[in-house]
């Protein structure tokens, strides 16, 4: 089957629209029901998930939404694709019916052909291996644990663990280990288990109360848009940025096993930094024999206009590890031969990860392909830059600081009070959007966006900003 | 559809039959192949995942082994259950077809009837809330960040944090909080993201080289069997494990959030404690205030003879927070009303669990619950144990300390050499089995297992005992 998708998506409605307000009266029922179990404050609206096609979510009160957030970024080919729908009915999942298998025990040989025909086809030039998990959280989990073992048997001088160090690990109490560190950036996130929760540093209610190790925290460059017009000031951000990593680094490099950025902060705010910033970091981490963890979990699979985020970077030598989760479906990190643990069961857990949703992403990486989806993303996002460009031009003293990598776009509102209620004006006239950072609205829509869903976004938007911007 | 399960699950084979070497030449390839990329080490045998059914392993080698390990413990109903599959060619699980969503953002409605009507129906008593996650490693770390977020508060008088605790928590320097523990159990399995890996105490590979909390550890008893021969001896080392805890406490209550245990320690070796032994252990924690975590991971759904492995500690008051995964197909935490954190947004995460696997696991446990599988694992299980002890009186120079509650049960071999002759040996009888501890071999059966399979399992171990124990 053979989709034209850009436009249009098969059964998408031509334009959104809305019918109460939004979340609606059934969304608000539903609420009341959930509330009672579990946090569902959170819920934007509740979705009908079998009627939600293409970049249109719709909503058990029978809005349909234009869907810039897409679940945080989940949402890579659309809602409810034909050839995602197909491969279920047509069987090709048929072999997961029946159980869910422990992969380090007993995998079908199924998941043999997923991991080299379509985890390790995806793989970031110079990774030779894949370790599968189920979580974004989990995939930083198990990159900075791969990346502490290779530091520590560096530390000594390739040798293995003594049994005196296998006795104090047992007590939580190995002195050299508990010293390592990881350093990470002002305003990052890399998920909420305590250890990725510890590289965290994006917003204090994700880390108030729970324990933390002492790692350190550099600053992050946070380029002001556009670039042209401020190529100083941040030149200037990313010379102090380096400076505070190198200083950290010659102080106590010996301690630091990795260093663990994303290539465009995502819920710190849409923050970007250039890509001779991140070739100089490579080769201040290479000196200094530190881990470079390139957290792809929110810009994998295509939504910059590349597969990883980090190609945009042109680098000599590649990131040593690579997180990734969402548009995937599961979670993982890729990794280069070289930082993969030499004993057995180190990096190891139940599951290893879920052949269900692996399953799914290779018909969805099987359709990025074939419909181009990532050049296509590139295109778009080119024309959603230059139409959040436009929208800053007519509503100044509203909207700034547009900026994005292919559809992974944001812009600022005024303040946070302006974004929220920005945010919730625009879901009244049919647009699901959602914030990032203090002010920031976020594009994280799915790779079959097109220019019409821009201009409808675009006209939503200013509309909104004539109402309460 | 009915199905009379005890016995013969529809399309087993009537025993084990072994074809090859195993692993064979298939198996072997496979790994081949795999290891290029996933370690590879680790695999038991390549399963064939259409042909296996009910508590029959077949693999790609065509042998079909009786499975008394489930995929660490992971396998409810046995394999191919025709409730399952046919649900799944039902339609029941189209809504699910074609996205995976944000459990948080905007769920659909299909998802409260899953918590309403699946989830909550098996909360353990005095259980409100349920936290949802895709792992156990992921459940653990849940439901120690939402102790620490009571006990956090409970320390402020009730108080909300300050804009100062807010600021340090930006930099990991909370100072109360990182101050604060959780107590674990030698032995103690609990997950291996590095909070769980925190509290988890089974072997040194899991942990060596991976930074922990400065968080204490306290001797299990690790009861004796058969129990009628060792009063004494366990009331004693109960008494002690007690004492050691009560020490802490006293010592340092107030750093002190929770404690974490597993009913019967699993990966440390199937250990057991007395239902006296956590009563006790119960009143101990509520009189300083400190958390009790029940991980029922391994335990959880039924393989004990009750569906919560806590059921049978008749305790007065339930415990506080209730981990589980595995045969639950995702994981999750049940809690009391009081440990659901009151603000939005500190337990949370972009999947929330994975509502495929939920709706899953509906199926399965409306099979539980017509079956009556947890009452027949119950009867099946004092079968099991019989025929342990007969075992143990018959090789006593190979096997001792038959023990278990329902079918989760094992038995140890004289030393871990011969464990793992005896794992290999009986691999090629036909049986999948798995070691727990230094010497232990582990039954994990599905709950489907019935009484032939047991009496076909004693008759393999019969004769791997004369042949290599």
């Amino acid at each position: 089957m053979t989709v034209d998708l850009a436009p249009p998506f098969p059964g998408e409605p031509a334009r959104s629209s809305v019918k109460t307000a939004v979340p609606g009266p059934k969304s608000e029922a539903l609420r009341a029901r959930h509330q009672r179990h579990q946090d569902a404050r959170t819920v934007h609206v509740y979705q009908d998930a079998r009627r939600s096609v293409g970049n249109y979510l719709v909503d058990v009160d029978g809005n349909e939404l234009l869907d810039l957030y897409g679940h945080i970024a989940c949402v890579p080919i659309g809602y409810n694709h034909p050839d995602l729908t197909a491969a279920w009915k047509d069987g090709r999942f048929d072999w997961l019916m029946g159980y869910r298998p422990a992969l380090g025990v007993a995998p079908p040989p199924e998941w043999v052909d997923l991991v080299e025909g379509t985890l390790m086809a995806v793989a970031p030039s110079g990774h030779t291996k894949v370790l599968t998990v189920t979580t974004g959280a989990e995939a930083v989990e198990n990159a900075i644990k791969a990346a502490f073992a290779w530091k520590a048997r560096r530390r000594r001088g390739g040798a293995s663990w003594t049994d005196e160090d296998a006795r104090l690990a047992m007590l939580n109490a190995q002195p050299h280990t508990n010293d390592m560190q990881v350093i990470s950036f002002e305003g990052g996130f890399h998920g909420r288990t305590l250890g990725a929760l510890s590289a965290t540093r994006s917003k204090a209610i994700h880390k108030i109360d729970f324990p933390a190790f002492d790692w350190p925290v550099v600053p992050f460059p946070a380029n002001r848009f556009p670039l042209a017009d401020h190529t100083a000031e941040n030149q200037a951000a990313e010379a102090r940025a380096l400076q505070s990593i190198e200083d950290l680094l010659v102080r106590d490099g010996q301690r630091v096993a990795a260093l663990i950025v994303e290539p465009i902060q995502g819920e710190g705010g849409d923050r970007h930094a250039s890509p001779e910033f991140f070739r100089a970091l490579r080769a201040l981490l290479t000196k200094h024999e530190v881990a470079f963890i390139v957290d792809e979990v929110q810009t994998g699979a295509g939504a910059t206009g590349t597969f990883w985020a980090h190609e945009h970077w042109g680098l000599p030598e590649p990131p040593d590890l690579v997180t990734w989760s969402k548009k995937f479906q599961l979670g993982g990190v890729h990794l280069r031969e070289e930082f993969m643990p030499a004993e057995a069961y180190r990096i190891f857990n139940t599951f290893l990860g879920d052949p269900l949703r692996a399953a799914q992403f290779r018909i969805i990486h099987d359709v990025i392909c074939r419909d181009r989806l990532v050049e296509h993303t590139q295109r778009v996002g080119a024309y959603l830059l230059e139409q959040l460009s436009e929208l800053v031009t007519r509503f100044p003293a509203t909207f700034s600081q547009p900026r994005g990598q292919g559809t992974f776009a944001a812009i600022d509102a005024r303040d946070g009070a302006t974004r929220d209620r920005l945010l919730h004006d625009l879901r009244q006239r049919g647009v699901e959007a959602g914030g990032s950072g203090d002010r920031s609205i976020r594009f994280r829509p799915a790779l079959v966006m097109a220019a019409r869903h821009v201009d409808e976004a675009m006209q939503l938007f200013a509309d909104s900003a004539r109402a309460v911007g």
